[in-house]
């Protein structure tokens, strides 16, 4: 039995490995590269079980999460956010501790990377595949050409290939557009592989969103994949479809604080600062995270008691099911909505099993 | 000229006192206690400009943010937040070192409140006055008969009042509704002062949502105010009315790293976990801040260069405004939605100047 006071993360070891294997296993099946994506735990304790699954690569979102990991060991990684210039100090440090690899969008920026890159990077071209974030399109040829001949007036960077994030597929209605999604974006980088490859033998593409990687095998000609949150999982990817209720890997323990039987709520000690303000929307309605029973040790997510309707800086106000009882100091475990943005929070209240 | 490489929160000191001594004007003109809530900030500097204002008690949301004052000279506090039973051992600590006021909202809680309180402390009952959160309903005499009850089998727990949080005005649509609700809170209050008076002399009525704070006076009658988000306010507030912009204390100066002019984007770092995905709308469309000049040392709220319209963790992506210029490379300031989020998000990242 832990002794929970206070909101806290409960990380289940066993599930993130499961959940780690079977993508691992998913990449070496079809020979592409597993370079997951660490901004979902940002932990140095979850990093090394990717690790001992042969893990060497790693994928993060920020030159600060580059550094912390490459304080714990890690080589070889891939900064997936377009290059922020004004951190020019820190990525040449970074590169010239490890085999770092930056993305670019622009002529502009790659110019300006070309000038003040002191010491060897490599770097990937960001495509916008159709979900407008960031990106060039796939068919501004004039433009792609302009940001590798902008990196070769530099001795230092290394043209890595082109590297697509699909995130409409976490808008998707349903597996056949989620399908649609992962084929098409697919396709549009190996159009550009066509183009590139006998001037580039060595480049690769890399794909990598939760949904498409966890539903679909990777698209023939693909070289590489760079999930992130699949190791947690979450609330949004059950409702995506992305995983099942039994594979989400971590939980906010919560204490209920108070009861209004009348409008059948609870009121949790857990909130913004815990959760996140991310909702998705089940049978309609806005949740801010699924209650669960909470067994002493983990939580028995085939024991649901309501969900999270509304969400203030530390109060979660929980609607509870038919049956559910509840008395002021239960605990009970929600199950975030994000599990990104949850672990993000919680960091320092962590406990895995 | 500040040296800014990442998403950083700027304090303007200024604007916070200016915030912080209309408040404590306010209540000291209207002859109330200003007991301001500190969870906007969670900072022992910005507790510093309170105590120089002449403030001596305060309002927090937690056990931990009580801690931290307490261990920062604060020895009057109320945690305005319900009990959480499970930390009575946190709170007897606590409770022997400050003066500590706590909030209980039923006879349930008051009872195991009152077996396991090893020290003097006061309680405040919360009262619901039309926001639905927490709280009982004013009417509810049988039950605050009730927790008045049980909170006389200890020899520990004494009565300071009620306490209500009008928290239904954030979503009030223009100044009469706000005006309706603050002062339908206040008569709730006062009809329960009128039962109980003559039995507790001493007690005291507590109210303190910052839109009301703002634009009225308090209730007379009242005795207490808590305001907290004023110190820095938000785009939330302004939309609300509560706040001119120019009074807004505090911005985010996050970098642009990629600029997608066809669809008059702009692409910041500065994401989710460091703005919230708390958003507001203005003008129709869902926002999750306005992004303004950053002038080099502050940020110029009358230049506004457009809104936040979409975001994820590290990606903000902003709507330019017509005639707006931005490169990478340059740094904007955004007014977040909710300062309170915001602050505890970036509290690593903070420029107080």
């Amino acid at each position: 039995m832990l002794k929970i006071t206070h909101p806290t993360l409960l990380v289940d070891k066993r599930k993130c490995l499961a959940n780690i294997n079977r993508m691992a296993g998913k990449a070496r099946k079809n020979k592409v590269i597993f370079r997951p994506h660490f901004k979902t735990h940002q932990s140095a304790d979850v990093g090394e079980w990717f690790r001992q699954s042969g893990v060497k690569a790693i994928t993060v979102s920020s030159v600060t999460m580059a550094r912390f990991f490459a304080n714990h060991g890690w080589d070889d990684i891939t900064i997936a956010f377009p290059v922020n210039i004004l951190e020019i100090d820190e990525i040449n440090d970074l590169a010239s501790r490890i085999h770092l690899n930056l993305l670019v969008e622009s002529h502009e920026v790659t110019s300006l990377l070309a000038k003040r890159l002191l010491v060897k990077a490599g770097f990937f071209i960001k495509i916008d595949t159709g979900y407008h974030r960031t990106g060039l399109d796939p068919e501004n040829i004039p433009e792609i050409n302009a940001v590798i001949n902008e990196a070769r007036q530099s001795n230092f960077l290394e043209f890595r290939g082109f590297l697509t994030h699909t995130g409409q597929t976490y808008y998707s209605k349903g597996i056949n557009e989620i399908r649609h999604h992962h084929e098409s974006a697919g396709k549009q980088l190996l159009n550009l592989k066509d183009i590139y490859i006998t001037r580039f033998p060595g480049m690769i593409l890399s794909t990598g969103d939760t949904p498409s990687c966890s539903l679909f095998e990777p698209v023939q000609g693909i070289d590489e994949i760079r999930p992130g949150n699949f190791v947690f999982y979450d609330l949004m990817q059950y409702c995506i479809g992305s995983c099942r209720l039994t594979e989400i890997s971590v939980a906010a323990v919560c204490p209920v604080v108070a009861l209004h039987e009348q409008r059948r709520e609870a009121v949790l000690y857990g909130g913004a600062v815990h959760l996140s303000k991310e909702y998705c929307k089940v049978e309609g309605r806005i949740v801010y995270g699924l209650v669960v029973k909470y067994t002493g040790d983990s939580w028995d997510c085939n024991f649901p008691l309501g969900y999270l309707t509304s969400i203030s800086q530390e109060h979660g106000i929980m609607k509870m099911n038919t049956g559910t009882r509840l008395h002021p100091g239960d605990l009970v475990a929600v199950m975030p909505v994000h599990s990104c943005l949850t672990a993000d929070l919680m960091k320092e209240d962590w406990i895995i099993f």
